[in-house]
């Protein structure tokens, strides 16, 4: 595939950012993987593979990796930022120190910042001075690392305040296994992203009681709902919920054995507690601070989130987890429309 | 739980039909499960068990087979017909025969009538005379009747014309195992139950081709969005796709190993050629006659339905599976809202 080649960082050498570096290999860019591990880096450069966190794949010509931030940077204009969402302040920040020229910068994570209830984008914008910013795009979408690094056929969405910054992007990224659509509602794209990771949760500890695929299913449609309710509330659009970014990336995140978020809900379902949970899995599970930021959501925008009540009970008031679920179960008489309505409600009716 | 007591046939002693049976009489009403064959209907008296459909379940007092079809109905006002979809009008014509007096027809079956193109609803419409009919109803949603016998948490949606109608079959069906919404669009009930085969069968191929969550999810994504189109040129209000009748459905059917539409794509994304698989599965296959109507349907309404399409030219034109889904994922850049946007397109922001 002939494309015009540009050069790229990809900030952040776990499996998620490496496979997005492969696309962009792929696609004949020059890809300089970064990540703050010498030795992860140095093995990546000998072997041409990830072996930590794609094992067994082998990456194609066109990726460098790269220890030195400032140094993988160099006349790049194009940033894929694809560290954890905790680390993302951290490295802007040593970014600055350095950089004369604005970026694009490409957001690659799922999550909402406690306490300041940021999205990720917004975050950017926080930490970043305008100068060093030309655009923010985020890239989200039903896509494990895993199956893109196997050149499986994937779809995600990328969206922007600048829908030519999209276009942008969606060009760098687009070949026949990754397919890219392009969406204006950056807030709705964002909001589903982190909040798919509460319902991942609920589905874990439903399937954890060995409640079926009924109640899976259930909860992730009634989970989609009030999703939408809120990301409503905060300026999304509340089609984009029906798309890649919402029921697309939840679908996959609540079905698949691959999420940490899935399984830290099943230990917890199977009756364990949650310290030990945190513990066993030795590393972060977004959904427990998505849920907490999510529940100070509902009550601040006073939407009703039923699952994400129930999970914020289990999770913070330790209320027994098939007590939880039975009392979603239990709730009154609804019809469906009413709530389904009230999603689209106000915003789409008024324009 | 104490209720108001009364007397329902449930016509169809398959697994679904005994499963909702089983929820009625936890209820406390008298159940009179009715099926053709009289010596399966015996087992199930002699048994309390309905061994061939749901084996090792045990069924709950209340509930009373009958093979004749006249006695089963007597005294009786509320119907629920669980019988395959073939099977309707036969059934319907042979109550026409003796019947006097109106019944309120519940409808648990999916799927479009080959050639006349009608929804469930209408075929009962059609095949009664309106002396014969109190009200029509349509129960769906995610709901395998193996985990409904096993008092698993599940939730359905039923929807009428008449939404009294609607109401009083909630309150026959509630209960704490067993939660049911309303919803006023019976036609977008009926056409999402009926389409989310055609995704399955599609997500079936998927899997047997081995390409994994990533393009699964793509698939129930993009599909619940052609679904959503056509459903909406019909009639049907496109939020109900969004709802349990829709997704969650969809969910089910894509992500379960028991379902019979996902299965008969599997073999033939493993290569099967369609006649060996549906002689191998030694049942109808519901999504294979509905891809052939819902391609037609696309046509008529000119909608555009890129996964029915491909599905219509695995099924008919004999395309190579490898090939059609790799079309698919070869279209053009698009703008996922424009999709979107189309769905809700005139219906909702005419109203």
């Amino acid at each position: 595939m002939v494309k015009h080649s540009e050069k790229i960082a990809v900030l952040g050498a776990g499996s998620w950012g490496t496979a997005l570096a492969m696309v962009l290999a792929d696609n004949g860019h020059d890809v300089r993987l970064w990540g703050h591990n010498a030795d992860h880096i140095q093995r990546i450069n000998e072997e041409k593979k990830n072996e930590k966190y794609l094992p067994g794949i082998l990456l194609p010509d066109g990726i460098q990796g790269y220890s030195q931030l400032e140094e993988s940077l160099d006349s790049v204009k194009t940033i894929i930022l694809a560290v954890p969402t905790k680390a993302i302040r951290e490295v802007l920040n040593k970014i600055k120190g350095f950089a004369h020229s604005p970026f694009t910068i490409v957001h690659v994570s799922k999550g909402i910042e406690p306490d300041t209830h940021l999205r990720i984008s917004e975050m950017i914008e926080d930490e970043m001075p305008e100068s060093l910013v030309e655009d923010i795009v985020v890239l989200s979408g039903p896509s494990h690392a895993e199956e893109v690094s196997l050149r499986h056929p994937t779809t995600v969405t990328v969206s922007s305040l600048n829908m030519e910054a999209a276009k942008r992007v969606q060009d760098l990224f687009m070949n026949q296994n990754f397919r890219v659509y392009t969406n204006t509602d950056i807030i709705g794209v964002e909001i589903g992203g982190a909040l798919k990771n509460i319902i991942a949760l609920a589905a874990g500890i439903a399937d954890g009681l060995g409640y079926g695929d009924n109640a899976k299913a259930a909860l992730i449609t009634r989970g989609l709902a009030e999703i939408a309710r809120l990301g409503t509330k905060m300026g999304a659009n509340p089609l984009t919920f029906s798309g890649l970014a919402g029921i697309g990336d939840l679908i996959v995140t609540c079905t698949s054995v691959h999420s940490r978020n899935w399984r830290a809900g099943n230990m917890l379902g199977k009756g364990m507690k949650l310290d030990d949970v945190l513990s066993s899995m030795g590393m972060v599970v977004e959904g427990v601070r998505t849920t907490k930021a999510a529940y100070q959501l509902s009550k601040k925008y006073d939407v009703n989130m039923p699952i994400t009540d129930a999970l914020y009970n289990i999770l913070v008031n330790e209320v027994n987890p098939k007590d939880a679920v039975d009392r979603l179960m239990a709730r009154g008489k609804t019809n469906e429309m009413d709530d389904l309505v009230n999603i689209l409600g106000e915003r789409l009716f008024e324009e």
